[in-house]
């Protein structure tokens, strides 16, 4: 049996880690939502966390766990999305620099985002090579931890602490669904929830315009994301080599929805339920509300994760 | 020394008899916002109210104290806004009828809103003359119990609910702050915090384009709204004659804003917090934001009712 990146030990120890630093995250429901889902419906929200989004959660663990030296000098990381503004926070509280790789045609609202939790922005060419050819040079110059957005020990354990919130809240729960782009919380909230609950049954949701998740369960092999076509901006990436194998293993199906479904999803959240959500966190909601995953039978309860609430409020998306 | 409509003791078996029928909302904080007030503010979150409002609770009370003779021919009144879809729920939850009123000229959403809840909708021309009349009428013909949606000794006290339970959580509240329109919620949520902490504050907020409660309260007598002309669609009305005495004798001040005050609060809420609230639930917001209440000494922890999240997702605000 192949060891996992993270389990319910070290997302128990990330729970004690992060205790007091990010926000326990209301469950909520809605009878709009349980009747179109034609089940009981429990949302964790993590689009009322820190920074906006579960990513607070790992980079805490991650920036927590540094020993006083390795701190000292500081975290490294390169990305233009929620992870970057919560490793510049997770940084900040802990009173160690941040330095934040991002591409130079990320929007001007995500840099001063992470200029304003105090993050330390060097702008690179728009491509991964770029990115982390960057990032090996800040890690150079500055002795700083790297500490990647979701394929690292340390980040997933942090994201699966969420897994134990939500079943703390709701023990019966029988199943899970948490959206996949690179998997640092698919697979830290699939160890998690099977780790206490066994018999748990956990799914990934994905947009059909980045669908390499599912299309690695189905092959049986990782496939890398070419191309993605989404409007889900937090789940573009492709599946890492330490989420990959306990997607592989430990999680059920990968459910795919429509553009036209997260959309659908994303304003009946705002209208019904009150609260902003970021396209990501439709695809979640838009799963448990489509034919597929309501034609599964035994599951009476599930959980499933609003993971992030940031979004330009700049224009409608529907 | 005058009786009011309502205190402690009518607030207390309002909230024993909608117990498990309304939801008891969170408080939510937020660090930015805190920062931005110059001070710690609590928010009570009605907008996750059932009907995404707090006229829930009023329409509630009214609807449950009916006795079974009276409820057996149904809860009567004229609303087109978050009163209506209130008392439609709560008359079906109840089992009985409930007869709204509306203006013609109503948007469609919320005639359908009703009607999603069981309500059985009468058109009217739409003045509040006609508005009375054909409520009248109603009331004759079906022999229901007109329940108004703010003057009304049930409906104040099904309001001031909100204030017991953000007390309960937040007992060292040095003020609090309600929006007014008709000022149920206001009157309501005065007699219950003050019953409970007869030294706390209490201030009302209100559109500069509505401001028939601050002039009422600068002149000392009632004095009624003419042309209102505010985004804040739940603050429209003149206070009532129950509700003005309580507003009158037992508010310290009534705070107003500007139409560009509402419109940047109600985003920074969106954005920062993630909850979706309604133009007059800004308007509370916009007032502890503003220079003259920042100025107030003395108030270290403030209250503030996010009454309403029910806006239409058609078009931005800003």
């Amino acid at each position: 049996m192949p060891t996992y990146a993270a389990d319910l030990d070290t997302v128990r120890e990330a729970a004690a880690r992060i205790a007091g630093f990010v926000h326990r995250t209301p469950v909520m429901t809605s009878e709009t939502l349980d009747r179109l889902a034609g089940r009981h419906v429990f949302f964790k929200c993590e689009n009322l966390q820190k920074t906006g989004a579960f990513k607070y959660r790992g980079a805490t663990n991650a920036v927590r766990k540094l020993d006083a030296a390795s701190a000292a000098t500081g975290a490294v990381t390169h990305s233009s999305g929620n992870h970057a503004q919560a490793l510049a926070l997770a940084a900040r509280v802990r009173g160690i620099p941040a330095y934040i790789v991002m591409p130079r045609t990320a929007p001007l609202v995500k840099k001063n985002a992470v200029e304003g939790y105090g993050g330390i922005v060097t702008l690179c060419e728009p491509t991964l090579a770029a990115r982390e050819r960057v990032a090996a040079e800040v890690v150079a110059r500055t002795g700083g931890t790297l500490i990647p957005p979701f394929d690292h020990p340390d980040v997933i354990a942090g994201q699966g602490t969420a897994a134990l919130e939500l079943l703390e809240d709701v023990p019966d729960l029988d199943a899970v669904v948490a959206p996949v782009g690179g998997g640092g919380l698919l697979s830290g909230f699939c160890v998690a929830a099977r780790g206490l609950h066994p018999g748990i049954r956990v799914f990934g949701a994905e947009p059909l315009g980045a669908d390499d998740a599912a299309r690695s369960k189905a092959a049986g092999k990782w496939i890398p994301q070419t191309a993605p076509d989404t409007i889900a901006d937090g789940l573009l990436t492709s599946l890492g080599e330490l989420t990959w194998p306990i997607i592989r293993d430990q999680v059920e199906q990968i459910f795919t929805v429509t553009e036209d479904e997260i959309r659908a999803a994303m304003r009946l959240v705002w209208e019904r339920m009150k609260l902003v959500i970021e396209p990501s966190a439709a695809v979640g909601v838009a799963v448990v509300l489509s034919d597929g995953f309501r034609a599964l039978t035994g599951v009476r309860k599930v959980g499933v994760v609003l993971c992030g609430g940031n979004v330009s409020l700049d224009k409608l998306y529907w």
